[in-house]
């Protein structure tokens, strides 16, 4: 297990951002990033990666280019990266108690699909991790009330649902986010740029921790990734709930209906202009994802060809692209107690990995008797 | 295990109380606690309680007479009792993690010698017992912050600190005590008045529990016990900081020398009248608690010998009444390896009740995959 990482360049102070992340932070996290990919290239194993999902319904293309292909491209250049499923986070914001276990079951299905080898990674759902969990009370006791309400995260979820309808557990969020990262001690966390001061709330736990108590925890890095701006197939963001969204378990046949119906503009040549013209720059840009080419070149080719060779061209495209993965996804959906299986080592290991922390804690806090 | 109760004869609508409480709620929970008294009389093994304290120091006289003779009261009429020793709640407000330990063994041998018997109560430390924890997180679920504000203790908190330094683990205390509770489906709880909204928060989420997931909680009781007044040997409440109080562990000498410096008053003959004469009628309700008479008739016999006369016989009173309880403490004082083993099986006894519990609460929310 790796937990050390360069923190002596590390020259944020001891409290939570209050406001919106600035351009200047942002760079800063840039330049570190691309550090840390150098690192990473030349001793994986000094990194040890958390990801993961709040399991609400089935995994689209938007969250593959966005995130799922950078967590398989780290766990395939050799870093320890643990999966989290964090089925205790949708009871914030929905009710999907009855359906929990087959959402969970399909997402384990999509990260098999995509690439995600149970053998290197640790795939886990927290609710499964009691040791983890109890983290979040030692966390609590590092962070003030007044810190939690200026976390501009925490901030927008109350702007946008009503006041009272703010649980406990929404309010805590971020905290349980430190537990979910440094149960195993991650020392590097892939994130969006809207997440960073999320994970400024962990780095933070974990330097008041040991400033406390004594070395246990690592201050863990973002690696930020740049997501690909994909629109759903209706020019809107690109969401399950829309119906806009090509999911990892779409077929081809329902992958060709929702391209077919895609919202494109009246200009017959097609072109990659994002800013003049989204719609189509969104089918270009996934035609070009999907087949590792460029965007640019992707819509020179069409050219005149108009909406119709460019959907042909996104539909083949995507097809293509998704046929292994289709097929490793069905061959996985055929062999539910294998599933079973991968979730429970997975569980089994995040378990004694969270227990070797929690002792560690313990002993820390002068709560070992 | 018995987890019912009478919640038939429960009017409480399903919101945290947000004010003080009224005579009336107070009145109410007295009649109630008459009759659950009965029905211990009648039948003892129907109930499950939970006590507990935050191990923050030694236990002295006021919490012998205000609490813990109920617990042992309540053992010894046949209820099932759990005790908690609730070490993370210490962090809230103090800094105790290099004396935790000793304060804890402390604490264990002021239940024993008290006469908790660990063969039929189960004593417990709340970091040990993960399983106990985990079940905070689907709790916050349950809880608005604006609940969490409107709780009178926790107002009060905020009101003596600064705010600031008011913790998240500060901030969601009551429902980490709805977990200490409810792991154990405990359905009676021994609390004074001032404690009766914090176990509103347990009893509302134990009922949204129950409501949104399916039958798994009891909704628990308050048995109101009403402490004697007991002020400190200076006049001001029994405080172990204040070094005005005679704790458990204290040497019948150190007890004569502090007893022999408490404040009386100028008048000669000895009343009871506590509400003109605190300082005296402490006194003599102290050495009637112990003696297991009545202050008035203490007082009376007295009559003109003076504060001297009255400080001989408290003294003499305490000295008595303290001594058996005192061996039995040095008894076990010197078998350290005793004590480690009531801890662990009392944990052990604690985890397993917590884990049957998690995994009921697992199963109604539908995370058990």
């Amino acid at each position: 297990m790796q937990t050390d990482t360069d923190t002596d360049t590390d020259t944020d102070t001891d409290t939570i951002t209050g406001t919106s992340l600035t351009t200047d932070s942002i760079s800063v996290a840039r330049r570190r990033s691309a550090e840390l990919e150098e690192q990473i290239r030349r001793d994986p194993g000094r990194f040890r990666v958390l990801t993961g999902d709040r399991p609400t319904g089935p995994l689209h293309l938007g969250h593959y280019f966005g995130t799922l292909r950078n967590r398989v491209r780290l766990q395939d250049a050799g870093v320890e990266t643990f999966v989290l499923v964090a089925d205790y986070q949708v009871l914030t914001d929905r009710d999907v108690a009855e359906r929990q276990a087959e959402i969970v079951e399909e997402l384990l299905l999509d990260y098999l699909a995509i690439g995600i080898d149970p053998e290197r990674s640790t795939v886990f759902t927290h609710s499964a991790i009691p040791a983890l969990n109890q983290l979040l009370l030692p966390f609590l006791s590092l962070v003030s009330v007044a810190e939690l309400q200026r976390n501009p995260t925490v901030k927008d979820e109350i702007a946008h649902s009503r006041q009272s309808a703010v649980s406990g557990l929404m309010f805590t969020y971020p905290v349980h986010q430190a537990a979910d990262i440094l149960f195993c001690k991650a020392n590097l966390v892939p994130v969006g740029q809207d997440q960073l001061p999320h994970l400024e709330v962990t780095r933070t736990v974990a330097r008041r921790f040991d400033e406390r108590y004594g070395p246990v925890f690592p201050v863990p890095d973002a690696l930020l990734s740049e997501a690909p701006l994909l629109l759903g197939t209706d020019g809107t963001k690109m969401s399950k709930s829309r119906g806009n969204a090509i999911s990892l378990s779409a077929t081809a046949d329902e992958t060709a209906k929702l391209i077919k119906g895609a919202k494109t503009d009246a200009e017959r040549r097609i072109t990659y202009d994002p800013d003049h013209r989204p719609e189509v720059s969104s089918l270009v840009l996934l035609a070009a994802l999907c087949e590792g080419g460029d965007p640019r070149a992707v819509a020179e080719e069409i050219g005149d060809g108009g909406a119709a060779a460019l959907k042909r061209r996104v539909t083949e495209a995507v097809n293509t692209f998704m046929a292994p993965l289709r097929a490793r996804r069905s061959d996985y959906a055929a062999d539910r107690t294998y599933l079973r299986k991968v979730l429970h080592q997975g569980n089994e290991r995040a378990t004694a990995v969270a227990e070797a922390t929690l002792t560690e804690v313990r002993q820390a806090m002068g709560t070992l008797y």
